[in-house]
């Protein structure tokens, strides 16, 4: 089968798999802190997806959010970026806005993005140059919007950051209004749908945007960190996501003035 | 036909003419500032509603957003609280994610509650003392959760705000997360099925709350101002709204020892 379809197959699969197991007795363990969680179902599912991909492909490397390739640095050959349930919160809490997220690359590159609203049953993939899908339906290229007439999606929480919040506050504040909906993957898809102009945050992991990425690139919209540079797909990073015109709005105007305060801050994430 | 189910029907018709309308050119006009938008099809549903119910029941009052009823002061007789399109922004911007909320009183106390969410086809109604329901689906009794492992719904904006920004700021620093999904009756109906544990608003007019909060409290939640005092039908407000034990958490520890500048702030707003 081919990698693309062997890759579609495993998310809804994996899918199915969480639409059974959260009716089972959920297990939540906190990890860095007491509102940072985890529950056996997201173990369930990496665990069921990376056996999946070893048995299939056992030359792939894989990195996972709980706990798989972790080490990884390099990125030469194939790299899957995996995250099997984004949105804990919201699957702990709401049983619903959650989502799995899969990127692949080629030799550091984007093959393809893959995004699965599971309780919605929405998948939202691309394959590199061939156009991205919200399930059968081929998506359009992203209109311009600048700032002022754009809905931006943040956490409310970074704005209340000593350093950060004075740094996101004047985007937020000139935006014509901002959503939160608590996962970064639907929140990227969102924008790549125009549910949301741009997306803004000061720090997620590969496995957070790496299936996204690739779908937003494919109907013209941009990601970078927010000193402009490329996303890393080993490495966390702050994230800015936007149709081309809003992304470049943000950045030059908010974010690149503030270059070297953002290089301080970055540092202390490290 | 009784009265509720008179209700219900029109809500539901009220839906259906926007699924219709919603496809047919958007006029878009700016009320109080750019971003305070209303479109034809939100007038046009109000004034679908309001003919409805003069036609059926000449001796109601009506309140609408779009311009019934503003003079009206006393909440004698039966009071229809109206909201054609609650989320406009997200009518306008996503096409999805709004609400019609209506609410019914009678000499001043709560008789029935609906907020329609339009594109998911989902009725959240309530007759007082008689339970809420999720289109034919009872809502439980809301658990007590705590600010430190609850989810709070608030527009990211209000954090910026010199003063207010300041009083709401340390609730969102103490909860688990935020979330904004732009549409007050939504959010209140979301912490009615314990999607949100709490909602937190500034400003809002009765017929944002009108009908979220008769459902709300058939679950055992609780809508205050921000001072802890009842939601006027008629005059807009600060909003608080909760499962009762997280309401007491922030109005104790986070609202009435501010009490005093609230007041202040109260003022500004009239």
């Amino acid at each position: 089968m081919h990698l693309y379809d062997f890759a579609k197959n495993l998310v809804l699969e994996a899918g199915n798999n969480i639409r059974k197991w959260m009716h089972e007795d959920l297990e939540i363990v906190a990890k860095s802190n007491p509102n940072d969680l985890v529950t056996n179902v997201d173990k369930a599912v990496e665990t069921f997806i990376v056996n999946q991909i070893e048995a299939q492909y056992p030359n792939h490397k894989i990195i996972g959010e709980e706990g798989h390739g972790h080490h990884i640095d390099s990125t030469e050959g194939i790299v899957w970026v995996i995250d099997p349930i984004d949105g804990t919160l919201n699957f702990i809490h709401q049983r619903q806005n959650f989502a799995i997220s899969v990127g692949i690359f080629k030799d550091g590159k984007p093959y393809a993005g893959f995004v699965y609203d599971v309780m919605r049953d929405i998948l939202y993939h691309a394959k590199s140059s061939h156009g991205a899908y919200k399930n059968e339906t081929p998506l359009p290229l992203l209109p311009s919007t600048q700032l002022k007439e754009s809905i931006v999606g943040l956490n409310p929480n970074w704005l209340t950051k000593p350093k950060m919040g004075e740094i996101l506050q004047p985007i937020i504040q000139e935006a014509r209004t901002a959503r939160a909906y608590g996962s970064a993957a639907l929140e990227i898809v969102y924008v790549a749908t125009g549910l949301l102009d741009a997306y803004v945050t000061p720090r997620l992991h590969p496995w957070d945007y790496a299936g996204g990425l690739i779908i937003l690139q494919e109907v013209g919209g941009k990601g970078t960190n927010f000193l402009g540079e490329p996303l890393s797909i080993t490495h966390h990073s702050t994230v800015l996501i936007g149709n081309a015109a809003i992304h470049e709005d943000i950045f030059m105007r908010h974010l690149q003035p503030k270059a070297q305060e953002l290089q301080t801050l970055q540092q202390r994430f490290k």
